[in-house]
This record gives C-alpha cells, structure tokens and sequence, in this order.
C-alpha cells in the first residue's frame, strides 16, 4: 500500500508540468494522497510547484500546504496573491488556517482575511489568532460538533448529521446548555445504542476533561496522554465551549518538542531545520560556541594561574582533557535524567535532596572505578609518581561528584524559577563544569602535592 | 477540572487501608480516574498498593496498572496470584494484556494463560505475543468493529452495536470479505448518512491504508502521522485483517523512542528512568563514562608525546580545553542536526555531499569568527606571540571543521548501515573529536611554530 515517490514520477510530472498537459496531470495526482502530493511539491522547482498549487483543486492543496515543510511552504505562499491564500485557509480547518496566518506578515494577514467570503471562518480565524501559538487556545480548532442538552436523541441524529459535514473526525459529540456552557459529553456508542424518545439530557455524561483556553500546549498534552484523550473541549472565562483540540495536532506537538529539546541539549536554540539557510543555522549555533569559547578561555586562565607549578609537575597538565571529558559527560548525564524526569512529570514535589543522594552514590560508583583504572593506567603508562596518581584520582572522584550535583541541581533550580531546563544541558552545563573541573583538579593537586 | 493528588488525600486513603474501611474507600475512590488511581497506588506502601487493587474493581485497576511505571507495577504483580492477574488482563484491551503478559516469567505467563476463562481473549493473547514487541503485530490489538461487504447498512447498524461493546473506541469501520479479507473502511460518518436500503458493498471507500504484522513500528508511527491517521488495520500475510493499532500506542511509542533518543545523545543506554536503582543506572552510564576515559587518556597520550616542545611553548598547553571543548560542542550539533533529520524523515537519498558542503560552509563562518576572538584574546591576556596566537587560531577553524565533518558522516555512515544513527552522538562523537582535535591542534602548532 506505501506510496513511493519515485525519481520517474518526479520527472514525468516536471514533463507534464513544462508541457502544460493539465488533463494528463490531474489523472496522475488524482489518487494521490495529500502528504504525498507536499512531498512531490518539495522535489519540484518553485515555479512547477506553484503551477501544480494553482492546478490542482484547493481542497488537496489545502491540506498538502499543511504538510510542506516550513521554509518550503513560505516560498509558495509568497508567490500566491492574498486571494489565493484565502482559497486555501478556506478549505483548512480554522487551527490550521490560523497556524498559516501566524507565518504571513500582519500586512498580508489581513488582505487574506478581507478575501475570505465565508465570514463565520474568517471570524474564527482571528479569534484563533489572538491566542498565543502554544495554548490550548492557539491549539484548537473551532469545528466541533455539539449538541443542546434539552434536545431529542432523534432531533440530535439530524443535527448531528449536518454539523458532521463540516467536521473531519467526529471524536465526542459535546454537550452544552442554552448558554453554550459545556455540560458534559456524548460519544457516538451511546448515540447509537440510546432509545430515539430519550432526551440528551438523561443520556450524556457529565464527567468530561476540558481546559481552557489559556492553559499551556505542554498541559494539554499532558491531560491527554494521561487520560488517553483523542480530543478534549476548550472552554473560555465563563465555561463556554469554544474550540476542540486533537491527538493529532498534539502528535505534532509532542514531536516538536522533544526535537527542540533534543536540539537544546545539544547545543542548537531556535528550533532549526537541517535544510536552513547558513545564517539562520549560524544564529542557532554560534552562541553556544562562544559559550564554549569562553568557557576554554577560562579553564586557559586557570591553568595559567598554576603554570609555576606545572613546571615542576609536568605531567600533571597530560590529564587535563581526561578531567575535562569525565566533568561534561558525567554532567550531561546527570542532567539529562533530571531534564526528562521533569518533562515527563515522573519528577515531581520537593526532590532535590532525593536526587542529590541518588545521583551522588551513582557519582561516587562511578568516580571510583574510573579513578582506579586511571590511577593504575597513569602510572604504569605515564610513569607518574605515587602522589600525581592519587591527585589525579582523587580529583576524578571528587570532579565526578561535583558534575553530578551541578548537573542534577542546575535543571531543578531553572525549573522552579519557571525557565525551561532544557537549556541546562548541552554546552552550557559542559561548559560550567569544564570550568570548575580544571579548578577542582589544580586545587586538589595542589593541596595533595603541596606546591 | 484537574485533579489534584494531595497529601491529605494520600493520607487519608492510608488512613482508611489501615482501618480497612473498605466502604469509605471505595466511596473515596469510586468517582477517580484510573490514571488518577495509578498516581495514588506509587505512593502507597507496596502492601497498601496491593490492598487497593484487591479491593477495587478489576474494571477500574487493570486500566490503573497499565499506566503505572514499568517497576511499580513489577512489584504489585509479583505480590498478586496468577488468578489475581488474569482477571486484571481480562478487562484489558488485548494488546494491554499482551505488554502485561511480556514483562511476566514464561512460567508465570502459562500461569496465566490458563486461568483466563475467556478462551477467545486467551488465544487473542497468546497470537499477539508471538510477535516482536515493537513490529506492527506486536503493537496491534485484536479489538475492532468490522463488517463484511455483503451486509446491508441496517443489519450493519445491528451488528456493529454488538461489536462496540467490546471495543473502547470506535475509529474506523473496516470492511472485509468473507475470507476476512480487508477491502476498506467505512467512517461512522457515512454509516450515518448512507441510506439504509445500501449495501456496504456501495457505500464503502476501498481505499485503505494498511500494514502488515511485520511492519516495524518506527514505520508505523511514520505512516500514521504521515497521513494522520488515528487508527490503522494490520493485515497478515494472507491479506486478512488481524488487528488495528491506535494513535494513543503510538504517542507513547514516539515519546518512547524521542526519550531514548534523548537519553543516548546525553550518553545514557538502556532507556533508564529517573528513579531506577543504582546498579541499572551505573549499567547504563558508566561504559559511556569509560569510553570518555580511554579518550582522555588518548589525549594524555597525545599532549605526552609533544611534551618536549611544550617546555619550549608553554602557553600552548592553557589552549588545549579550549581546543577540546569547541571540537565537542560542534561535533554535537553537526551530529544532532543529521541524526535527528534522518529520523523525521527530512533527510534521505544521497545527502552525503549535500550535508557536508552546509557543514563545512557553516563551519567556516562560526570558526572564523571565534579564531579571530581567540587570537585577539590570547594576544592580549595571556600575552602569546603572533605565531603563537596563529597557531591557536588555525587550529581551532580546523578543528571545527574536522569536528563538523566527523560529526556529519558518522551518523550518515552508521544509518546507511542499519545502526542507529542516535548512538554516534554524545559521548561517543565527543570523545572521539576530543582526541582528533588535540592531536590536530599539536600538528598544526608544530607546523607553523617549527618544532
């Protein structure tokens, strides 16, 4: 059943493209999925792609704009007129609608909106817009189905079956009263297996998750994955139904996510793309170097505050990258555990002190069996004296400890102080135990060999 | 909405186990969600969690269990008979039961088996543990709603209320022959609007997407949010329809894989959580921690070999965490933009050439810009001659583009040849730039200061 884009089908629609042979290129794509025809928009040259957009009907176009990658979907849009965009956002559903808004300029966004006919879309496009992108209310989608509690189940069927044309995936049917505040839920079993005299109201169920439209994409996820919810209600101040968000939209967001999260540990703010431009990659990229930078200049001047002493112990200054690697990657464990215990909520209430002994006997493990293999190694291999080998091996230890609590105890504090704790690992933690590990090296070493 | 889990809660509930006051608990407990129940039972005692699930209905604590952490519910189970176990499994969905039944004994499973009454629910179990845990088989399970094109849409309606008894939630309706061949599906949507005169033959959409039991579920996954789908058919080797996954398995399944992931990138194996104990923890960071060791030592090695001009030109020992700590921090980011784009699928085909030019271009621009900081730095601060400060310069923009081309083709070459590319980032790519790059920048110091 897997559709695969093909190097040939590629060419004979670039073939059918140059030739304008439109009937031939309609047959081809007609039975193509929408997520294969973005993928088939990105093989092609801006031009064949915004001919093949203007080709083919919106309501696949719609959906395979949504799918295009970012940069890709930009570069179309820009060659489109307002009234073309507003084709397209017409056919989408009102989230993704306004997630295309949110990327044209203020300027176009409301030429677009002026062009849109269908006035209750527009209408709920900019509602949508005026929420943050990572709430619940930037999240949801206005189409829903519902119902009033005072109806029939029979008068139900029938409004249900005219609301549902408008809707993609009927997951609840929601239960409002004449306010439209949100009473409960309806799923679409019972409606089947409900008597056609009852009332909605004798047959819904009152107990129903929801959240409200300010509540936080991260929470939202939450709920759902907890409560294995495929679509939860968005009410607003005074408890009216909204908007409704899907697993689907919250897939994506998950993904998001961890590839953010991912991208922060090492190293990458801003969310990039493998396939941005150098500046953008650069913006990404750069400051964290320089975090590094500084960071190595640091550790330059630490070791050049000993230099004196380095002259009678030589061999002291050969270990250096060794306690450097061990401080960053014991750091960068430590936190990464702390950082997705935290994500995934599996870290909660007051645990620094907990953490702190776990991670500290871990450490200590851990330090102690790398000390003795290195103290072994350094002097059988290195010829390093009795006292270097312990300086060196004490120091591991005592580097090893100190990584792990900086690394545990960093993340916790961020987190408490509400700022991302993501950004607590990769280079930034790298680089403060970099710092620290060299001057905890030299100090022992010092106290040890006593110069 | 949200429910809270209070100490005083916790405490009271503790409270009513010691009194066995069994009828005050389950009033307690009777409106609470399992996954609510879930976060009770890990903070109980093990024989106050044990209590609870003997007390409540199998109903509400096999849904309980199935969202425990994997060590919590080992616990709980080794405390519970087979009998005990078997009515929990009993009201799971089959591919719960299944992901139960893997993480018992095999003795225990047989146990098990035979004390499920339901026969039907007992061979479902036992075809789905034939499969690999993460292939679709494995992933699927055995409830759905299907109907055979042959019916009519009224004896349809009848039919299908039976059938969603025994499922949770309806997605999809599949349609399949009378060989229990699948021929396509059917949206409730249009059971509801077809007329009921039709036969499904008529009315069906015999477009399907569909796997079979041997696709891997990292493919799974891809498909589904590809096409954003919410439920998927698994057909076997005959065409005939086995099972379906749903979209909630495969959240977790992705949150699963983006947290392993992670893990790996931070040199963490095994997938541990936070709160296992030490010597799984140890297992799963120290080899990491040893591989970080022998590179350091290799740099020992490395700084050693050119200790004799280094008693001429101290001042290049303080560059050396610098010169570390920046080949590193780039091999990470290099690594993690290939790894994570060959993931998501934005990275495929010949992309070698094509990723290395960006890398290199990239490369360029952010080490000449820190070479140029450093070289005016180290000129100023630590006072190095020009040729010194030269030496440093150059040698850090090769080692930043030998670090980005490392961290480029590795993962490249490790995916083209089945291994996860995941595992080449952290300290693996670390470790290995650390020792490139010293040794880099010693060459390039002795070619230009002629030692």
């Amino acid at each position: 059943m897997q559709f695969q884009i093909s190097t040939e089908l590629i060419e004979k629609i670039q073939f059918l493209i140059e030739e304008r042979n439109d009937e031939e290129l309609l047959l081809h794509l007609e039975e193509v999925h929408h997520a294969d025809i973005a993928e088939i928009i990105t093989e092609l040259s801006l031009d064949d792609a915004t001919y093949l957009v203007r080709l083919l009907d919106s309501g696949k176009t719609s959906e395979a704009i949504m799918e295009l990658e970012e940069g890709v979907r930009e570069r179309i849009l820009e060659t489109l007129s307002a009234k073309e965009i507003a084709d397209e956002l017409v056919e989408m559903d009102t989230d993704d609608a306004a997630d295309i808004m949110n990327e044209l300029s203020p300027e176009l966004q409301k030429q677009v909106i002026s062009e849109i006919k269908d006035e209750q879309h527009a209408e709920d496009i900019v509602e949508l817009l005026r929420y943050p992108e990572d709430s619940a209310g930037g999240l949801m989608a206005k189409e829903l189905v519902k119902v009033n509690e005072n109806w029939s189940v029979t008068g139900c069927m029938t409004e249900m079956r005219a609301q549902a044309e408008n809707v993609t995936r009927v997951h609840s049917i929601y239960v409002v009263d004449d306010k439209n505040r949100l009473k409960g839920r309806l799923s679409l079993k019972d409606l089947l297996t409900a008597a056609s005299n009852e009332n909605i109201r004798d047959v819904y169920i009152p107990n129903v998750d929801y959240v409200t439209v300010h509540t936080e994409g991260e929470e939202v996820a939450r709920i759902m994955q907890k409560y294995d919810l495929e679509a939860i209600p968005v009410i607003d101040e005074m408890r009216r139904l909204v908007g409704r968000i899907t697993i689907d939209d919250i897939v994506d967001f998950i993904k998001e996510e961890a590839e953010r999260d991912y991208q922060m540990a090492a190293g990458i703010s801003e969310g990039v793309e493998a396939d941005d431009n150098i500046f953008k990659q650069t913006r990404a990229r750069l400051p964290w170097l320089l975090i590094g930078m500084f960071g190595g200049l640091g550790a330059a001047g630490i070791i050049s505050g000993f230099q004196g002493s380095m002259a009678v112990f030589p061999k002291l200054l050969l270990f250096v990258p060794l306690i450097q690697a061990t401080a960053g990657n014991v750091g960068v464990q430590s936190s990464a555990i702390v950082v997705q215990g935290l994500a995934n909520g599996s870290l909660k209430g007051n645990i620094i002190a907990k953490r702190l002994f776990k991670e500290i006997s871990l450490a200590l493990v851990n330090g102690i069996s790398i000390a003795i293999i290195v103290f072994i190694i350094s002097s059988v291999w290195f010829e390093t004296s009795y006292t270097e080998s312990l300086s060196v091996g004490v120091a591991l230890i005592s580097v090893i400890l100190l990584a792990a609590m900086i690394g545990t105890v960093i993340p916790i504090i961020l987190d408490k102080n509400n700022i991302d704790p993501a950004v607590a690992t990769g280079p930034f933690i790298t680089t403060s135990n970099d710092v620290f590990g060299i001057l905890t090296y030299f100090l022992i070493a010092k106290a040890i060999l006593g110069f």
